[in-house]
């Protein structure tokens, strides 16, 4: 790839850092040198940013990409309200529909990458009337556009595992097939046996070395107790860093002593929360989370799917609505939502090296705004992505 | 003007009402004929929408343009979270930035132009300190803009009215200038005394022949005791259809049996309720209001100032807003946001016509969307604006 100079960009390190004028000097895919001056080989390609606020590839940790309609015609949501109701819509309408679909799924990877977006976290359901059908897809598309996004897939258990039979054997298969996290749906609520899902999961997890994400809508002080749980396990097992729970309303309904008390133990035993701040569900309390040191990643869930007609692909956008769902005003505050759909999704992911510094994959994304809490309110349009040292957008057009 | 025709547009006349493709006909401002195969006189103009969706004029009735600092420098927010912080920040601060200013406000209402809202409620600060310069200000943007976008000032009494001396005399002193409308807040909660106040804002009303538009953030039994309040007042003073309550948290938080006899109350009494679906706080129950036939409208509270970074001052996206944290998935529900922020609006201002109707003022927005729900999600560029028959947006571009 040789060289490219990105020169006079802002340079957003995290909440709080401010900004830099700097120029990145590019080499091979990776940032060779951030700093004043800078300056590439002759012949090298230079793209002038300056002024604009330079922020690290988006990171979308949280989307169910074997659901979406994308790029399709408009299909009206045809489901009612209760859980189960949509779930039975879902099943019956995917094989309508044509569902998992790679031209659907390559649609919305490419709205992501135009939008920003380097790495992406997706949950594929896999269950016996699924099989491995939507982790193919999902890899079919991933396929298609190597090089300008890297998708990671949790193997999602959608329709339960031990309530489901069948399922946990084709979450090991997942794993056989090279699939490095595992995902669960709300132990207690939906398994009906929070203790032996969770174990079922753990256990393959230590067996295959995978990681774990769980979707818990649990609320209150049953889905607490899951929390606790989760912990529990994860500690057992030496899993730091390596565990999630998706969406846990539970945690902003309980009681501030309690919560306060799970705050910290997330903390301590590294499980990141997951949060889309979709439609009107709970909000996890984000700063609170980061003040303790728990790790906050944030993204969309469903785009565009059986399950609701809503969502971009955009992570500005999606760190918009956590900032605005969460009453965030200030820019220090703004910013931590941003960090969600950034530095959190890159910890989520146990990214080796992110960011805009040396030795880091060379994934930015240049945007006109004044400050990094502006460019998540007006999420303004793309200048320039960069994605492992590709241009990817440029002047706002994506770049074949 | 002469005549225009619209031709070959989908036709929206409002919730579960399907599209009509149909070309409209637009004579001296005003819809004159809406139909298939429509024809102007020789030398009138034609443009083409073939197939896309024809949306009346938006409609914000919920904003503060005076104190917008919309088209500015990004000015990061400087409040704490307590109301009366954020009260007191806005009041040191609006001196040092020049506000209300008239540049601003005009900057904001272009915008509203270029994304198709044809009318505007605006709640304006009137108090002893500002006196009636926010009305002024407003005014004096609203006639830079004249023709282009109608905009309806509500004399605001931000800082209360009986807590506050003086600014009863003011807001008498705003309807002797033209103010059509009387703004309160929090009767109870910040006023301290809820018959005290609304008994001079009705007093006053009925004197002038004004409406009235509360600000109602008093939550629980104590915001729902003021809706019984208001209800009661706008019957005794046959002011039904003249009154709104804004935001009106109470509504969503009282218990199902007690919401249920203010909605139907609220029908019956001809109160709007008025709602931005704003940041975390509470959203009224919009499908049951509506089914009970009480009017709801939309608008975004306050855009890019003192009180809050946020907003665009796009009411497509503001119905998304609504439509999103009203969980509505479905088509048919998704419209119903979609009302709030064009009849419904009409509704509240009390607009004499309109609508894609004959006699209607011609103010229609085109829009490239599958559906009237499609238009809400992605809420896309806004192809053609006509505001009484003038062009001010074509092809996506504004019209000088």
């Amino acid at each position: 790839m040789g060289e490219t100079v990105v020169r006079g960009g802002r340079i957003w390190r995290g909440p709080g850092q401010g900004l830099e004028t700097a120029d990145v000097l590019v080499r091979d895919g990776v940032i060779a040198e951030v700093g004043p001056g800078l300056d590439a080989a002759d012949g090298a390609a230079r793209i002038d940013v300056a002024g604009r606020i330079v922020l690290p590839g988006l990171v979308e940790s949280h989307c169910h990409l074997d659901k979406t309609l994308y790029g399709g015609p408009w299909v009206p949501h045809s489901a009612g309200e209760p859980l189960a109701e949509r779930i039975a819509n879902d099943r019956d309408r995917r094989g309508e529909l044509g569902i998992p679909d790679v031209d659907r799924i390559t649609a919305l990877l490419e709205r992501m990458v135009a939008s920003g977006t380097s790495y992406v976290r997706t949950h594929t359901d896999v269950d016996p009337e699924a099989g491995l059908r939507g982790v193919e897809a999902v890899r079919a598309a991933a396929e298609r556009l190597e090089g300008r996004i890297t998708v990671e897939q949790v193997a999602f258990p959608q329709h339960g595992v031990l309530v489901n039979p069948g399922t946990a054997e084709l979450l090991e298969e997942a794993l056989k097939g090279g699939v490095r996290t595992l995902g669960g749906i709300d132990p207690a609520g939906f398994d009906r046996d929070p203790v032996g899902q969770l174990d079922l999961l753990f256990e393959l997890a230590a067996r295959y070395g995978a990681g774990i994400d769980v979707h818990l809508h649990d609320g209150g002080t049953l889905g607490a107790f899951e929390f606790e749980l989760i912990i529990e396990r994860t500690e057992a097992a030496g899993l730091g860093g390596r565990v999630a729970i998706s969406h846990g309303y539970a945690l902003p309904q309980i009681d501030a002593a309690h919560r306060e008390r799970l705050v910290e133990r997330l903390a301590a035993a590294g499980v990141s929360l997951v949060t889309g701040a979709v439609y009107d569900f709970p909000v996890p309390p984000v700063k609170r989370l980061r003040a303790a040191g728990a790790n906050v990643a944030c993204g969309h869930d469903g785009i565009r799917d059986l399950w609701g007609p809503f969502g971009s692909g955009d992570m500005l956008e999606r760190a918009m609505h956590l900032a605005y769902r969460s009453t965030f005003r200030r820019d220090e505050d703004i910013e931590l939502a941003l960090e969600a759909a950034t530095f959190g999704g890159a910890r989520l992911l146990g990214l080796p090296a992110y960011g805009i510094v040396p030795g880091a994959p060379a994934d930015l994304v240049a945007v006109d705004a004044e400050t990094p809490a502006a460019a998540v309110v007006t999420h303004p349009p793309r200048e320039l992505v960069m994605t492992g040292g590709r241009v990817v957008v440029r002047d706002g057009e994506p770049v074949a």
